[in-house]
This record gives structure tokens, sequence and C-alpha cells, in this order.
């Protein structure tokens, strides 16, 4: 397939190298140009403009943000205004269920198609193609896509036909984890000022109760204290408990948890943790707690 | 080996069935003599007195809090009073690390062992012998009981000769559940309001980044509203909860999520719920989020 | 003075009353023409479009929200493009930093000046010309409004030449009320769950350390469950408290209580209190504590 | 009248000394003598025991906490023990319902009176004989008290026969100042991140809404960071939240503010604030804004 790339960061690299592994044209464009340079020596054409990856079957982006991607689709020149009838916008981006609507609409005003198709993974995942791809659009849009979700991901999980249907798992699922890194800092600031090792402490935890990736990998950062190494940063996880509390909003749902979760990411970049993996959040409870120590 | 066993409640009486099973010689008490009644025609002597249940060289007690505990051991004719210099009390009880502190002591002036050994499992579990026991003492005394934890358990974790230790191990692991509980509560509401399949969104968590059974587990019984059938009952959510902000208080470290949690118990008793599973407090966040249907 | 006046809700009515009896010529707007009829028969002219609203010295705004505000300034014909050079834009709605930001900016680049005077008071207060004016912005233009802001409030305070102050300070004003909002509904829960006669209790509490009219109000609409009458809608007290969160995101601040505030709301929105007194959000510490009987 | 005075603390020493001046015959006992010396020289006799302190009609004990008061009670030689029949224990501490509700009833086994008496005011108040006595008990033993209560205080708020009612409306008068506290020191920590000055906002509040003399005081301290000049001290008030939490889990009231009291006095106190007055709670809200400074 012929396929536009936008948005090159540490999750977009890895998966427009797989999607050209996949065996498919893949044109790239980045506001960083040389960002692109390593995927154009891996066989992707550079696009001179956003236009330029606009051609194909497909364009996928993966933005940072809301604004970000409300950029590069509404502006002159943009995706809304290049993209052909019958062509496909793959969003894998965090964004709000407002902005997805709104693609969706937008899209379909113009006799395009939108696919929500945000993942799960963090970039070495990525590299990998063990993304978990979530997806939802019309159905014959998502069909058409699915070669490009097997190039990116281990497995594609399907939620109907709404877009934002897709936004709101993503945005959940973050919220998950968040919620494990929260209760992991607090119970872990417990047991060490009670006296316990919090490595056998873990170690009991994730061969019982607590098997999931999740507890194993964000235990282990937190317990060395490992933040410097990101793989997701503080600030996205910020941006994605807004989402999460946007989104509860919209519904009439309180999320008392998640409001806990923003104050903590609010605290954490406050007090000098921007450029912090998001599992930092986990020390404000030793840090609330008198325990000392910044993260290595 | 010849053991006392106190406390036939809903996990008691499975673990003192198990030990018979495992071929010890089992004496059991109970306040309502009427529950040991199973156990004696499955080999089982009953007690005639607390005092009758001491003569061993364990007794094993399994009690509801503190108050139960406290009162079984220093009462005239209690545990402390009759048990034989050397012998050992297990407590396998969910109490204070306060209690547990002030059991080592007393018992270490009388020449007593006190090991402290609390469990993991539901009474499915307890009944299959498959619970996690959690075990902290003087070395010998818990070497001593490692028979009787291999009957009743699948696996036994040792937390040093601190007996509280194994009661904090406890009290954290019923936080990290009880997080789950609300975690899982707040997103549920969110993406059942959001127009989501649950049961779906749980299907996807379970198999990509949630595969611990504690998700599966509770996210089915909070989906399907199953709160009637009662493995771990609501106030003794709230106890426990009390427990860990009691800890916290102990050893100077704010739990917020803990404290979210006590007034999503509080809330569940006020409102009807003393006799439910304690995982109906996840049900709240349905409710604050104006979504009727009361537990089936 | 010549002004208009746009947005005649029930704070806007009873000020553009009051300038018109403080002896200025006003020129009324609103999207719904019939609420300017009792302000025509008391001497304003009522303006044929949002243009003629504009042509005098001063306009003022006083809208529901940011979306309210912004398509009335910037849309064809709106206040941005009709306006004169030197005149003023008073805003007293309550509004995000973000936006009065960007007015402030727009108005200069036009040669206009923006004034942010939101008020504190409500209805009866207006109508009774005894609010209290917040004013910030370009001296000289709050100096020629001050006798604008003397016709409709008791007090003027003044924060500066930057707009946004004022509504910083406005914003901040109305989480502290909220917070005591908050505070009240928890202990009158607490005390008539006691046993306490719930007025009793208030009485004290206001002729001892809290004499503040805050506390003497909404103490009372509490104990009355006295929310139909609407001062101040619930979802106005949810858009301010998603302002002050927003402002905390902004300037890097987590607000615990203001999260809690957030929550409160939206569950009062979900469980049907859209049409209540903002007040109401007191009325949920009752029901979580199991005590009956819808507001009155 | 002949009083005995049991506890001569900040609150406790003021107090018996108006009673002197108040003409009353005080015998005053403490467990370090040497506070006793400016009060004999007052005019006071120092009891040589527990007992000597207990032979008048009255005796007044201002103690800090439950243990204390629990101790002066039933330990050998006790008031419970040595109180003439018919005479009044009034206390004045700030202790728990459940001691409250216990002392009642062992007294009146006793055929002793007992008499609930918190105050408010901080030591200032108590010199100056300006506190607010709360008082409950039987109502002929409290009509004795009067006088003694007029020594002590401005004014006298009766809540009824049963002792613990007054210390419920203790605990939540208490409750309500800390959360003035917690609003103050998160809006003051948003405006002076915002720009704002913060005495000037301070004053614009207290001379509008919140003219309350607890705005006034504490938000002054707050904004000198005056929490060193201890008027009531931080582990007293992770004490009083403790107890308010106790009543909410007594009457199943949830009380999420006081929750989150609770986490900032024990944040307050693990990080080093064991010695500063309980305002200083209202600093870590600046602080977890990345806002430096230590309280002067």
């Amino acid at each position: 397939m012929k396929v536009g790339f936008i948005g090159l960061g540490n999750m977009g690299s890895p998966m427009a190298a797989n999607l050209i592994k996949g065996g498919h044209e893949v044109v790239v464009y980045n506001r960083t140009p040389a960002k692109a340079q390593p995927l154009v020596s891996q066989g992707a054409r550079y696009a001179g403009s956003l236009a330029d990856a606009c051609r194909g079957e497909v364009v996928f982006t993966m933005l940072s943000d809301d604004n970000a991607l409300e950029s590069v689709v509404f502006r002159d020149g943009g995706i809304a205004h290049t993209l052909a009838r019958n062509a496909i916008h793959v969003s894998g981006s965090t964004i709000s269920l407002a902005l997805s609507d709104r693609l969706a609409q937008e899209h379909a005003e113009r006799g395009q198609s939108f696919v929500a198709a945000p993942v799960f993974g963090r970039p070495e995942a990525a590299a990998a193609g063990k993304l978990f791809v979530v997806a939802a659009g019309d159905n014959v849009a998502v069909e058409t896509c699915m070669p490009l979700f097997e190039s990116v991901g281990q497995r594609t999980f399907r939620f109907g036909e709404k877009p934002s249907s897709a936004n709101l798992v993503k945005i959940s699922g973050n919220f998950l984890i968040a919620s494990v890194l929260e209760s992991l800092g607090e119970v872990l600031a417990l047991v060490r000022k009670g006296g316990l090792d919090q490595q056998q402490f873990l170690d009991f935890l994730t061969s019982t109760l607590f098997t999931a990736p999740v507890y194993k990998t964000y235990g282990g950062l937190i317990i060395e204290k490992n933040f410097q190494h990101v793989g997701f940063a503080a600030p996205l996880g910020l941006k994605d408990t807004r989402l999460t509390l946007s989104a509860g909003e919209m519904f009439r749902v309180p999320l008392p948890l998640a409001s806990l979760l923003r104050d903590r990411f609010l605290a954490l970049l406050a007090r000098g943790g921007e450029s912090l993996d998001w599992s930092a959040i986990a020390q404000l409870a030793a840090e609330d707690s008198g325990q000392k120590g910044s993260p290595s």
C-alpha cells in the first residue's frame, strides 16, 4: 500500500520503519526533517510537503497532542484539504474524544474516511512490532488498514465504527496504568518506611496476585528510581490524564482517582520532573513521606 | 503435629480442614460451636474450652479483627495464659501492626513464640489449599510451622523475623487489590457511559496489559454486579483500609489513594452495602455518574 | 457615558438596570430579545445588532462562558470588528485566563482597550447595586470605567494592568466559596448523624469563628435543602471549578481540593442536579452517608 | 468553688489562672510540677498527688489526648477512684467520642458526673478569658459549672445532656478551621504563581466575603510563613483530624476533605514539621507547586 506517515517521534519512527519492513511504500513527513533521515535510508521517501505525504490510499498520523494534529489536518495544504476522496486518515495519536469526533465529521464531509488507531506499548515494543493496536472507524476503512496494523502491532482490537471509541479505550487504558503507578508508589513508600525490602515485596506481588507486566516493569523502575530513561514523558502523562478527566466531564462521570493522578503529574512537573518518565509520579508518595533521594 | 485451631469462619474452616487432610492432629475451637461440626466429622476433635485448644505445639488463630484476637489471647484462660513455653501461636488474621508487635512482645515474655502468617486468597482458594502464606517470626518457629503452611497454601513467602512485617505485607497487598477495584470501577463507569461494551473492554485489558488474575476476577464481578456472593465482606474491606491508614500514620506516609478507598467503603456501608462483597465499592463510581441498577 | 451592554441574564439584567439608574446612556443587546424589554421600559435603547451595541465609549459584556464571549467578540460584526479605536471592552464574565489574555492582545492590536471586571455577589446583590467589582487592565481605561463600576457595585478592587489578574481573583474567590460549601456539607452530614441539631450547630459556628456571610447564607440553604432557588446554577459551578483547575495547570499548581469539588459538581449533575443552585453539592456528603431526602 | 485543675499546658495554664482570678479555690496538678509554679504564686495550691486534686466539687482536666486523659482517670489513685460521689469531672480536652461516651458511663456508675467542655481559641484567647466554651452533660452539673466557664471564656454554648455531643462540636469546628487552612494554602499558592500580590488578594477576600477572623488570622500567618510561633501544634492537628475521621467512621459518614487534611498533616510531619503550628499544612500546596522557601 501507498502510505504517508506524519510524525516521527519516539513512537512514530519505529512504527514507520515497521511499515517499510512490511513492504509498504512509505512517504514520511516531519516538522524536523532530520528525523526522517534514518527512515529514508531504510527505503522511505521524504515528502517535500504535507500535501506530498497525502497522495496515497492512507495517511497515518502519530503526533503528540490535539493541537499538533489539528494543525496538520486543518491548515492550508493540510490533510483535510489534500487527501483524496475515499482515502483514509489513520490517527495513532492519543487525542481527545472531542477532536476525534470532529475529525470523523470533517473527513466524512469531504468524502474521506477517518480511523482512530491508537496503540499501547512503549518505544521498545514499537520497535519490535509488538504494539497492541486499538482501532475504530468505518468497517471497510478499518479492513483496508489491517495490513498496516499487522505491520506495526502484534494484535489489533476493534471497537466498532465510531472512531472516538478507540480513543476512549486508549485513554482508559492509560488511566489504569497510571493508577498502578500511584498505587505502587504509595505502597512501596509504606513498606520501605515499615522496614521491608522493596524488591522482595515486589517479587512477592508479581509472583502471586499481580503477575501483569505493568506491575513488574513499573515496580522495578520505581524501586530503582530509574526515571531518566523516558519511555513515556511526564508531560504526556499529564496530557492523558487531562483527556481522561475531559471524557469524564463529557459523559458526567466523576473520577476521583484520575483527579488524584492529575495533581500528582502537576506536582511532578512543578517540582522539576518535566524531562522524566511518567512513572516518576510514583516517587511523590515517597517524597511526601520524607524519603529523600532524587531519581537516578 | 498437634495443632489447635481457633476461628472457624469462611477462611478458617477450609484451612482447618486442609490441616486435617495434611495428617495433623487438629483440635478446633469456635465461639459458635456448631461451625465445628463438619470438621469434627472430618476427624478434628472439638475443644471444650480455649485452653483445651492450646495444649499442642502450635495454636493457629484465624479471627476477624484485633478485638477478637486480643480477647482470645489475653482473657482469663486465653492463649497467653495457657500455651506452653516454647509452643507457637500462629496468627493468620489480618490485624494491625501495633497488635502484632504487642503479641510478639507478650508471647516472648512468656517464653512462647509468635508467628504472623496472614494469607492471600478467597474462600475457594482456601478450600483448594491454594492460598499464599506470608510468614514472619522467629526463624526456628517459622521452620517448625512450614508443614502447616504447606497444608493450607500453595506457597509460603517469608519476610524475616519481625512478625508485624508479614502483617504489613498483607495489608499492603489488600490495599493494592482495593486500588484495582477503585480503578476498575471508575474506568468501567466511564467506558459504559461512553458507549463501549464493558465486557469487550475488559477482555481487551486482560488479554494485553492487565493479565493478572485480580483484573479478570474482579472485572467480571463488577460488570455482572455480582456482589451478593461474598468472598470478602465489605466491612472487612473498611477494616483493612483502616489498618493500612494506621500503618501509614505509624510510619508517617500519606496515602491519598487509601484515603479515597476509606471513603468509598464508608459510603458503601452507609448506603446499605454491609452484606455485600468488598468489590461492591467499584459500583460507587457508576452510581456517582448517575448509572442506576442495584447489584444483582 | 454611552455604554453598550451585551448579555442580559440574571446578573446582566440588574447590572444594566443600575447603569441606567446611574444616568448612563445604555444600549442593550441580547440573543433572546425579549429579555431586553424591561430594560427598554426603564430607559435603555434596544440595539438592532451586535454592532449597534458597540458604538459608545464602552461596551460591557456579561456572558455565561468562554464560548459565548468568544463568539460575540470575534464573529463577523462582533465587538472586535466594530468597536471604535480607543473604545473599551469591559468583560464582567467569569472566563478562562487564556481567553482573557487573548482578548487583551487582540483588542490591543486593534487599538481598543480591554478591561476585565468580574463581579462577586448573587443576583440580589446585583439588583441592589451591592456587587464587589474586581477590575484589571490599562490604568486609564479602568479609570474611565470607574463611574460604571460605581453604578453596579458597592466597591471596586483593582488588581493591576493585566486583565487576566482580575479573572484569576474571580475564580480564586469562587473556589474558596465552593470550598466552604464542601466543608459545610461534610460537617453538617457528620453532626446530623451524630445526633446534633444542625441549626444549633450552625448558629454556634456563625456567632464565633465563622462569622463571614458565606457561612451564614450557605449554611442556612444547606440545612433547609433550599437548592431550587438558583442564585448561581450548578453547571456554572462546574465551569468555574474547571477554570480554577485550568489556571492551576497553567501555573503548575496542584489543587486537590479543587479536584474534589470538580468531582462533586460532576456527581451532582450526573445525579440530576442540572437545574439546582451550586450549593447543592453540599448535599452529596449527606447522600454518601446514606441520609435520604431530596432537596426541597 | 473548690476546683482541682489537671494539665497545665499552653491552654490549661491560662485557664487555671483565670479560675483563680475568678475567685475560685484552685488546686493544680501537673505531671511536670515546675509548670505549676507561676500558678502557685498567683494563689493556687499545688496538689501533692492526683488524688489531692480531686477533693473539691469539680475537677477540671485539660490534657493533650485520649491516652493522657484515660491514664489520669483510670489509673490507681486516678480521678475515677478518688472523686467524691456527686462531684463533677469537667474535661476540656479534645478527645474521641468513644472515650467521652465511656467516661460518661464510668463516672455515672460511680455516682459522679461527667461534663465535656472543650474550648475554642488559641492560647492568647485563653489568657484573655476570651475562649468559647462548648458544654454538654447532665443539666444540673453543667449549671453548677457555669461560673467556672464564665471565668475562662467569653461565652458558653450548651449542646444537651450527652457529653460527647460537645466533643463532636469541637472536632467539627477544628475540621472547619483546618479546611480553611487547606483552601487558603491552595488559593494563595495559585495566585502567587499567577503573579498576584498575596496580601492584596487576602485583603480583598477579608474585606468582602471572608470577613471571619479565621481567614484574617490564618491568611496572614500563611503569607508570612509564620509557622514557628505555635498556637496549636501540627501533631495536634493530625490528632484532631484523626478524631474527625473516627467520628465519621462511627457514624458512617465519608469525609473526603478530612481525608485530604489527614494526608496533609502526615506529609507535614514526615517532612520535618513536628514543631510547627498546624497552619503550616497550608505551605504544602506551595511546595507541591515548586515554590521554595522554608517557613520563617
